[in-house]
């Protein structure tokens, strides 16, 4: 998608101009004071807390260094990284990281190698150990209360010329740490805000916005109020670039120019509706502040009844694809889940099938595309459109075509073009769906190798057989996703 | 409708020209000339029929003069006009058209009074007469085995300036006939193929070429072979001015600037379907000769039987709008149920059906509006597409209204618009006919009256209520329309 790019001052400001906002979407500091009291009494780690949390990971440094100079390591230091390091974690967010730096002389293998060993060294008192994986191997471990990653990487001079995804985050954690002292409690509201919206995380599942995007955003507007105006104005093409140094362009809705890498955008796994979700949730707090805003419904999985109620009322045709599951990170089965849902749909859609609502799901068991057609019958006649007649010698072959086919129901002239009338091939959802899948249906390699197993295609009541937990608890959030002021009626706020 | 207009030398040629003409659709004199022979002997008027309408003709001008002056009319003069002044009409077509012109300065009544004064002389001694109407009254008698129009009109210096609509046919006569001699069978040909296409014949309901349209083609292109080859080259935007002297421009996919009258297409009430059918038939008809391009097969009406085996065949959802006819000449009604036909149309989609075909059939007893619909019931839910959030604050009414509303199923956010989920209002054709004829379904004045009276509508198996001969034969042809190699099932080749 391409977005028009504004002016160099509106570029600068985010697509914010104070003076443009006439009063629509003001905040007025004293009708949310209470709230944000309120919110930040539930949210904001309490002093104890903070002290355990800051103890553990002074230990956990010293613990790095001697693990490593026990393992003759001249050249590595720990750094605290993440929202712990920064104090912009929420209260319960237990987590640690600390990455294990090492020269950028060495290879990815030793680099593994030699930071798990060192990791390996804290796992041996741990209550818990985990190897983990993103770019490269890390280890997961639980020790005095807390949730640990300890992740090896390469000290690069700068973020532009890291050797791995991860090399990247001490940069973002010595530029926030540098500008976020005395606006740590706009941070935590402006993410407990983004819970609320529902857009917060920016894994592929989720496609939302990252804890460095939401301190990022409270950098350059200012403040939690000042986030909450912009983005009440937000239309897609804001563009942010807090350095003033971005050298190429994006097209997504969001461009946040990554503060230590000129080429990054820091926004570029958000969709554009998690985008725009943000700023209807923004204009909505502004016209009435409530602290329920910053929090989310949890939705509860439907029941069989629950189930049949919906299709029922809905009265549309769902069918289901299901298959076990690849197994694989969401990060690497979601994009194929959605690249499947994608081409089910269009798939479905060019054989004159109305596609109403379609839903991706995949957990450790079983993955399904969920989809939601207007009917589950098509006529047996279908009309195809031919060229115009005028586009002769080529639209012949159309004529000749189905002059000649023995089952042609008619041919005629219609608005100047060939139409003919035809038998349908594909009658219901299910038979293009069987046929389709695995060519016209793309797949992608994890989910082609577990369709080679074999898989189900559910239509209504069968849908029931899903009894993931997961799926439909997914199954509600789609059928009744609302705005905030509107409740799902299977769900129970959860504070905190 | 807006076509390209092609290049001056392009446009005196009618779009067709002769050097780019490759051989795709080139018309071998020789291969054409016995199936030439075989339609003239068909169609051509055997030289008793031509004595016998000659010397009608002739006693006819003589008795219309004789009334005139038995009348003291001084400057009245009879002008036969028609395809049977010029030697054009074909076999079997018994219609002598005199016009009885009166000098210009008379009143329209005056005209009419006295020129049907003149006529009824001659119907005294008729064995049938009639009054008819098109723009004014005239008389239709059945005389000497012939059926004659009788015709008062204006004689007017030029056919730029008529009075009255028929005032130009006298010049439509003139003009032919000076050019005519000697390729009168090259028109009789081109109008038998154009019947045999379904294509002959400009009276609204049925939108084609004129006979006067068929001459003039003929004298601009030459000869028949050289029409069909033109014809088979045909794109919408052709521009023919044989006299290069138009003075407008228009937008219809023929244009022929009347010879007689510089503003004026000849052309103008053809259809774009008819217009293309036409080259369709042609470049057929070139690619293997046959006698049968020229005689169009008789449609018979279907029976119930057929009836039931069609719908059950196309699967569909047959509704019809049936009611009195307001008994109007076709010319009056039939603009009138293309109106309904299209707004009925319309509105079903603006509700979400999908409508496959539709026919409008109206004859002195009853009319029809049939509808053909992918399905006759929508489900109970329905997505009202809203506006990208963005646009706020306009946006915001559409937000704020689905969010208060009782019975949104939903309402959230996707490609960056808002969508909400609300209760179809019209669940069924029948309910949007029922709830909006007269109103988005807009009615011509004749129409609006007959309704008045009281209207039906008729779905599925209710439509054989529907006994009219006519109707059930349009039904027959819509739902199996073809061209010219297939054949309708019910259907007798009528030669002649």
């Amino acid at each position: 998608m391409k977005y028009h790019r504004s002016s160099k001052a509106a570029r600068r400001s985010g697509g914010y101009d104070p003076d443009a906002l006439i009063s629509s979407y003001d905040l007025k500091a004293d009708e949310v004071s209470s709230v944000k009291k309120a919110v930040l009494d539930a949210v904001k780690p309490h002093p104890a807390e903070r002290a355990r949390l800051e103890e553990a990971r002074e230990r956990l440094l010293k613990e790095v260094a001697e693990a490593a100079a026990g393992l003759g390591e001249t050249e590595v230091y720990p750094v605290p990284v993440g929202s712990a390091a920064r104090s912009t974690w929420l209260r319960g967010n237990h987590d640690i990281d600390i990455f294990i730096t090492f020269p950028e002389t060495l290879s990815k293998e030793e680099l593994t190698v030699r930071g798990c060993a060192i990791a390996e060294k804290l796992a041996e008192t741990a209550d818990h150990r985990e190897d983990r994986h993103s770019e490269h191997p890390y280890i997961h471990i639980r020790k005095y209360g807390f949730e640990i990653d300890l992740v090896p990487c390469f000290r690069v001079p700068d973020a532009s010329c890291i050797k791995s995804a991860v090399d990247r985050t001490p940069f973002h954690c010595r530029f926030i740490k540098e500008r976020i002292a005395g606006r740590e409690d706009d941070v935590l509201l402006l993410k407990q805000f983004m819970k609320g919206a529902g857009v917060y995380g920016s894994e592929v599942r989720n496609r939302g916005f990252s804890g460095y995007a939401s301190e990022l955003l409270v950098i350059f507007y200012g403040s939690f109020d000042e986030v909450i105006k912009a983005a009440a104005q937000w239309k897609p093409g804001v563009f942010i670039d807090i350095m003033d140094h971005g050298n190429v362009s994006f097209d997504d809705p969001l461009v946040m120019i990554d503060p230590t890498d000129p080429g990054r955008n820091v926004s570029a796994a958000l969709s554009l509706d998690r985008f725009m979700k943000l700023a209807d949730h923004a204009r909505a707090f502004i016209r009435r502040p409530d602290v329920s805003f910053f929090f989310r419904e949890k939705t509860l999985p439907y029941s069989d009844e629950e189930i049949l109620s919906v299709f029922e009322k809905r009265g549309t045709y769902f069918t289901a694809i299901r298959f076990r599951s690849p197994k694989k990170a969401d990060d690497t089965l979601y994009p194929q889940l959605f690249r499947m849902e994608n081409s089910v749909r269009e798939t479905l859609e060019n054989n004159d099938f109305k596609v109403i609502r379609t839903l991706s799901y995949g957990d450790d068991e079983e993955c399904v595309i969920l989809i939601e057609l207007l009917s589950g019958l098509l006529p047996p006649v279908r009309v195809k459109d031919g060229p115009p007649v005028s586009a002769h010698p080529n639209s012949d072959a159309f004529r000749e075509k189905y002059v000649a086919a023995g089952d042609t129901y008619s041919i005629f002239i219609r608005n100047g073009c060939y139409i003919a009338e035809i038998p349908r091939r594909y009658r219901t959802p299910e038979s293009v769906i069987r046929d389709k899948t695995g060519t016209e249906i793309a797949l992608g390699k994890h989910i082609r190798e577990a369709l080679s197993d074999g898989w189900d295609i559910l239509s209504g009541e069968e849908i029931l057989k899903i009894g993931s937990e997961g799926f439909r608890t997914a199954l509600r959030e789609t059928m009744e996703r609302t705005l905030p002021e509107r409740s799902c009626a299977g769900s129970e706020i959860i504070i905190g």
